[in-house]
């Protein structure tokens, strides 16, 4: 991450004259247009919305934020929202529907015309995080025995109401997919050319219940606009583009910097969550670790008469705890985002194992060497040799502690991204303890 | 994160039948073509490659890993490397070209017509991690006073070479931006439509020197499938497309998840970087705060004393430093993430303290009903009073630390995600341990 800076088009303020304002809702892209009405009171935002022509009204509105949306939803008059609603893209409706409750599902259904409302109750009903919650229904299909000519005609009809006729998907009367043809292959190909022979035959597809995150990478690995959604049956039901998974990508990737740091999934902006909600997200893990943090407690309580003999071992608790979860984190951080890259696969563990070991061992011996004249200075010979030797070992653990607990989460249907720092630390800490005071206690001969 | 699943096309194993590779090699995407080529010796490789049509063997060169691209390249006969990199796209030919060797990219320029090599010359000299760094010149470019149809007959002239022609951009005769129209939009328009009349007049755009992450960002914010590029005087030089933008964005999110575990920057997969490496990225940080641990230590070898009399109290050093350190790494990942999306920015700092100080005080309040049985068990009503109170105040020390540090380091133009965990749990440590000894000292009466 860089400097934050979000260059935003030019949105304009309160005092801006009257025809840069007529200016910009001419020409303003819908994402700027959005975020022009949400600085608005809401009367105020009510009634501009009201005044955009009618097919910017419905991008703009599916570019406000969610409570926004669901909130002028909840204001506009039937007969406008279902104005509005009829002209969104399929997915953008289904995701606002999903928002309502019960009453206003039904409300805002009645509104609508039998097209629009079997599509709507058809995508909503996925699963969330799957394929089949993020695809659309607005795709063109061509069949495989028209011509080049005919399909561009086709597409010339259905394009407005396309979300990308960029490519197309050709499909057989069983409404299986068979194939696909990008737009600029149709306008280079023959007139009378045949679909079946410019078509790519063999187009990735992804299934209903496939993970958002597998349709995002698989989307980024082909460099892809669109990929197909295909039911049990072969059969055509939707496409994810690519801007849709780069925000399921986004909210996922958000939500493993979240896992790492032992705070719970939430869906909101951090900016406008609650305090109960921070309180809630936050809690569970940091008094869970409170418990984890006892047998380190309880490890120590053990070694009491050790302590009493050689304080000056206390002086070096925090340090050495903290490398070891300090190393640990490195370790757990490096694999859960190669799992989540692709980067790293299940089987690659077994190697990973010893190379992480000969890594951790010069990591703890440089910090040993670091850590060495401190020991000498603050306790004297024996208790550097302590320390020293502690460090080695307790950077190994937490290391491969670090690197095995996300494959192990994985490997038992887990989230990888629950092996956070915390946890890591919590655990390395219990091991640390025990580690320290036992060798003290030899090497010592208490 | 969900579990781990990567989902490729049917790559033929070593044993496959002939027909089925046959069967592969023709339909096959380029991206699976790469993935299959990498599994092979590398002789048998560099046969397979020369073997593909010339179109496909450029699309697949370029979908190598860069390492073995690098070596093939140095391998290939110069004739044959050269056909490649004419048929390749210019991002991706410019980024090969910086990592030859400046004797190497002599050689390979001179194998090249003239036009490809100041194209080379030129996008490869821009600042990494810039717009102009992972910009293309592969972009159909037309005039003001064009017709539609002219338009698309010159497109599909054009079109085989170009990256995408899907939005063309309309130029002045001084090769200003001055307009940008999608393909649809050409073929839904009467023939002899002009092209001003139709484009959109007010393209969003970026500067050469603009940050790949604020490209990404624009790009995703007006979900656009590129961005075009322009100088200092509006000249369009270039285009980002959506999926290198994506590429750039998930690159930069890895650094952040590195940053944030202390792993300095690297450009290579993890499962292939060597020990070396790794040790280096993970070393610097991991000695650092063996200083910093230090300060700690000084703060414990201060209230020698107190500990001496009431050794009890070193049972809970473990778990008071650690939760004043998770408690913060929360709140700094939960700020660092924000401002890589720009949910937050730097003007929402004061607003975000008060409510981080009332949701650490209630955290704080819930660990030390859960300590504070523990301290009684083992310590008496004295000893669990003032752990109770310790945790209270160290969790919330940990959390303002926690928000403020990666606004702090982005108001001084530092990366906020080397506000690491380590970085903040080594921060709280201290104060921790000051107030842990201070607090006790004062009511055990010591």
């Amino acid at each position: 991450m860089t400097k934050n800076k979000l260059n935003q088009g030019a949105i304009p303020g309160v005092d801006a004259a009257p025809d840069d304002v007529r200016d910009f809702i001419e020409t303003a892209y819908p994402a700027d247009l959005a975020a022009w009405l949400e600085e608005m009171p809401h009367e105020q935002m009510h009634e501009q919305l009201l005044a955009l022509p009618l097919p910017r009204r419905a991008e703009t509105f599916s570019h406000l934020e969610m409570d926004v949306e669901v909130e002028l939803a909840r204001q506009l008059e039937r007969s406008d929202l279902a104005e509005i609603v009829t002209r969104m893209h399929a997915d953008d409706r289904a995701d606002l529907f999903n928002e309502l409750t019960p009453q206003e599902q039904q409300l805002l259904l009645r509104g609508l015309a039998q097209e629009e409302r079997d599509d709507i109750r058809r995508l909503s009903a996925y699963a969330e995080e799957t394929a089949g919650a993020i695809m659309t229904s607005d795709y063109a299909t061509l069949a495989a025995d028209m011509t080049a000519h005919e399909a561009i005609e086709l597409l010339r009809r259905v394009a407005p109401e396309k979300e990308t006729i960029y490519r197309s998907y050709v499909l057989d009367p069983d409404r299986c997919l068979i194939g696909s043809i990008q737009l600029h292959k149709l306008i280079l190909a023959a007139p009378d050319m045949r679909i079946d022979a410019i078509m790519n035959a063999a187009p990735v597809s992804v299934a209903l219940d496939d993970d958002q995150e597998d349709v995002a990478r698989m989307i980024a690995h082909y460099d892809l606009l669109a990929v197909p959604v295909v039911d049990a049956d072969g059969r055509l039901v939707g496409i994810v583009t690519h801007d849709d998974a780069a925000d399921a990508m986004q909210a996922e990737t958000t939500e493993d910097f979240h896992k790492l740091a032992t705070v719970s999934p939430f869906s909101q902006s951090v900016l406008k969550a609650s305090i109960g909600v921070l309180y809630k997200k936050r809690v569970f893990w940091l008094s869970l670790l409170v418990f984890g943090n006892l047998f380190s407690g309880a490890g120590i309580a053990y070694f009491e008469e050790t302590i009493l003999a050689y304080v000056s071992l206390v002086f070096f608790l925090p340090l050495l705890i903290d490398s070891s979860g300090n190393a640990g984190s490195q370790s757990a951080t490096l694999m859960v985002r190669a799992l989540a890259t692709g980067d790293v696969v299940m089987k690659d563990w077994r190697d990973l194992i010893l190379r992480e070991l000969l890594i951790a061992l010069a990591l703890g011996a440089t910090m040993a060497l670091v850590v060495f004249p401190l020991g000498l200075m603050r306790g004297g010979p024996e208790i550097a040799f302590v320390v020293g030797l502690t460090m080695v070992l307790v950077v190994m653990v937490g290391s491969l502690v670090g690197l095995s607990l996300p494959f192990l989460l994985n490997k038992f249907g887990l989230d990888p991204a629950t092996a956070s720092g915390p946890l890591v630390t919590t655990i390395s800490d219990v091991v640390g303890v025990l580690v320290y005071f036992s060798i003290a206690t030899t090497v010592l001969s208490l």
